[in-house]
């Protein structure tokens, strides 16, 4: 692919904007990509910005501002003039209407949806009552809507008048008088048909629709299991009200994945680009975890607590604690990890934990020998190389630390592995279950292990 | 969403084959969609696969074949009657073909590629050959071309002739003599013009295309950026030789992110079903990883060495390590997180590392101070509640607790946030700068913040 080059063409917009070459600004902005522009517009001031929205057309407009970053759309709302502003919401797509309105201030919105037509101004207030991750908050209204009794020369008649608007003609929806579903078909099967054909014929029954209160996961997953580019949306009385595309799916999933991500790390999940969070926002999504962590991390210091004797007679079981808890800890964020993934992708299911159980326990087996094998020569090793130096390194250390290292990490691939099922189980995020929470389990279990093996061994 | 009862078919399917019941079996075969078929087959016998796929219409069968899980597949062509077989993928589109022939014997592709037509067999041959996560082997050679002199009626004809095999109509491709691309226009634009117009006309020169050779992961960037819904692939002599659509985009972004989990998780990256992989497999993916930061650990070991006095004078001190380890490790793992995840998706760039630096310090300070003051309150308090039980709490271990963790938390979030970026520039995956990794540095940086303190306070 070749790429353009941004920022030759923002040094060359800036130049233009000082030098008030609107003419030659025109050509340029005429010969950019609209992608391409909101990336560079998110670089310039919003004065400058807003200087070239009035320089496109309207409908460039509307759409190099639909794509600007949510921080430099805010930046441009305070400094435009509201009849332009107005002019410009008024070329936007619905939904990108809709996510304009949710994300700028009460007020401000209020005054702009007074200004839409009085149909627009119902469906709008009724699209912003929707919740935030549902079917109804991810679809549009602009879809191509056919009868049954049609005839394809008819229909590809009707699409030409009416498509200029919608969203997608792709899919076309046949409705009846009391807008149910009758049937899809695309235009590929209209194009690919006779003239005369009648659309009822033509179109299939066999229908994947949302509800407008479907989480949009559940959404997802239904595009991604049917391969569709395009799903109706219904309501409660079954009646056809929007559609959702496959773009909208695209960002769904990346910010589900994102949100899995922050979860497994521990923060409260959150949309918010990293650059434009504040300090105290960043802050207060990763202290509670921080918090809950660290007071349940103290019950691993009530466990050296309880094993103060053993600990001050062997004074080098301490230098081993660090490696005992690491291993143990990254054993089972392994496990949770691929667990808790497989689950997000429907790979795994509740169904499967036996199974998940069996392999954990094999693979925990192999994975904790092989450490403990090559923690054991190290420890020999040592003690052969510089006996003096290593002299507290007893056969009955070094038994005590491998044999540790070996259940600790099969106890910690086996929890790793099914506190994820669990939580589902429960009907809680599996999420939740990844690495910081599983390290904080698994320190405590060997840290008993260790002491227990320990008494019994050393002394 | 009504979700088809896929169990309750599965019985009834299980049961007709048993009874025979092959005119029954063909209408329920009939009426249930083949993406519900294809997680249907996954759960039936080889065998009973075998005879339902026979009873399919070829194409349909060839569809719920390509839909199968890769395990379901091999044991299927494991008992299928090779010329059946070949029927059936005669039938697959070009994209499913290939990836089918990339995960089968080599011996068997052999057999079945001698039998297609010689000008496939090429073609065959040379995908084949693209490396695996290039465009290249994403794409299909199933697309419409069209000439510039047409008019819009012409060309819907053409499509019309031609479309049925097509993987996708809706974008199509005007290519000059040499096969070097023109322009492109979607559908969309040829019904929505009228009849006369010629292509050359009404199609747009704005291209964005791809190269054989491009990485997968720079392909999804391109289809996200500008939201496409296809984009055409072209040779080194800018030759254009297939298409890549967007379902197989979706496939890659999963993909990528579920490479991104295991590898931030210490795993080595693999596209294999959890439940499918063997349990040496997935054990191998885990144990280097494992062993590195085992033997990485040790520095943390040898530091506690190091300090061995400070502890047997002051042992209350060991009591402390876990907590004071988990929390530095958790706050790492936060701050990577973010930052890995923000680079993934183009968020936050080399150029943005003092941004990274001074927002992380900052949350650290507030991240730090919250954790030191809530850790000096909780222990103030036990030595209030219970004197005699915590009695070396004293000032000096105190305050050395929650300085180090004070500490210890903002440099965790600095390193958590730079290294992933450091690992940008020196060209390595920022990924592995994750959790693990983190952790383990931070380890042994709070143990010697921790003994140094002590070391100055305490004694």
């Amino acid at each position: 692919m070749e790429e353009l080059n941004i920022e030759y063409v923002l040094d060359e917009l800036k130049r233009l904007i000082a030098d008030k070459n609107f003419k030659r600004l025109k050509s340029v902005l005429a010969e950019t990509n609209v992608m391409d522009l909101a990336e560079i517009f998110d670089d310039l001031s919003p004065d400058e910005s807003i200087i070239l929205l009035r320089l496109l057309d309207k409908d460039r407009a509307a759409e190099v501002f639909s794509r600007l970053s949510v921080q430099s759309r805010k930046d441009v709302v305070s400094g435009i003039h509201f009849n332009f502003l107005n002019q410009i919401i008024e070329e936007m797509s619905f939904d990108d209407k809709i996510d304009f309105f949710e994300e700028m201030p009460a007020n401000l919105v209020k005054s702009l949806i007074a200004e839409a037509p009085q149909e627009e101004r119902k469906l709008i207030n009724q699209f912003l009552q929707y919740p935030d991750s549902s079917a109804g908050s991810l679809m549009t209204i602009e879809y191509v809507a056919l009868k049954k009794h049609l005839t394809v020369k008819q229909s590809l008649e009707k699409i030409k008048s009416d498509g200029v608007d919608k969203e997608t003609i792709y899919t076309c929806y046949v409705l009846d008088e009391t807008r149910h579903l009758e049937g899809i078909l695309s235009l590929r099967r209209i194009v690919l048909s006779d003239d005369d054909s009648v659309i009822g014929d033509i179109m299939s029954t066999d229908i994947i629709s949302v509800d407008t209160s479907d989480d949009q996961e559940y959404v997802a997953e239904a595009f991604k299991k049917y391969d569709l580019m395009s799903a109706p949306v219904v309501d409660g009385e079954k009646r056809m009200v929007g559609i959702i595309t496959i773009d909208d799916i695209m960002d769904v999933v990346e910010r589900e994945n994102t949100e899995d991500f922050q979860k497994m790390a521990a923060i409260a999940p959150s949309d918010d680009e990293y650059l434009d969070a504040s300090v105290l926002k960043l802050a207060g999504r990763r202290i509670v975890w921080l918090l809950i962590l660290m007071i349940s991390a103290t019950f691993s210091g009530s466990i050296i607590t309880r094993y103060s004797d053993v600990l001050s007679m062997a004074g080098v079981l301490t230098v081993f604690m660090p490696l005992l808890m690491d291993s143990g800890g990254n054993a089972g964020s392994q496990s949770s990890t691929l667990v808790i993934r497989g689950m997000a992708l429907g790979e795994i299911e509740l169904k499967n934990w036996f199974a998940v159980f069996w392999k954990e326990l094999r693979v925990g087996f192999v994975a904790g020998a092989a450490l403990a094998v090559v923690n054991f020569g190290r420890m020999v090793l040592l003690t052969v190389i510089n006996g003096a130096k290593y002299a507290d390194y007893t056969m009955g250390v070094m038994i005590t630390v491998s044999v540790t290292l070996m259940l600790s990490i099969v106890l910690a691939k086996l929890i790793g592995g099914l506190l994820p099922i669990v939580a589902k189980f429960a009907r809680l995020d599996p999420a939740i279950m990844a690495g910081p929470l599983i390290t904080t389990i698994i320190d405590a279990i060997s840290l008993i292990i260790y002491f227990t093996i320990a008494n019994a061994l050393i002394f």
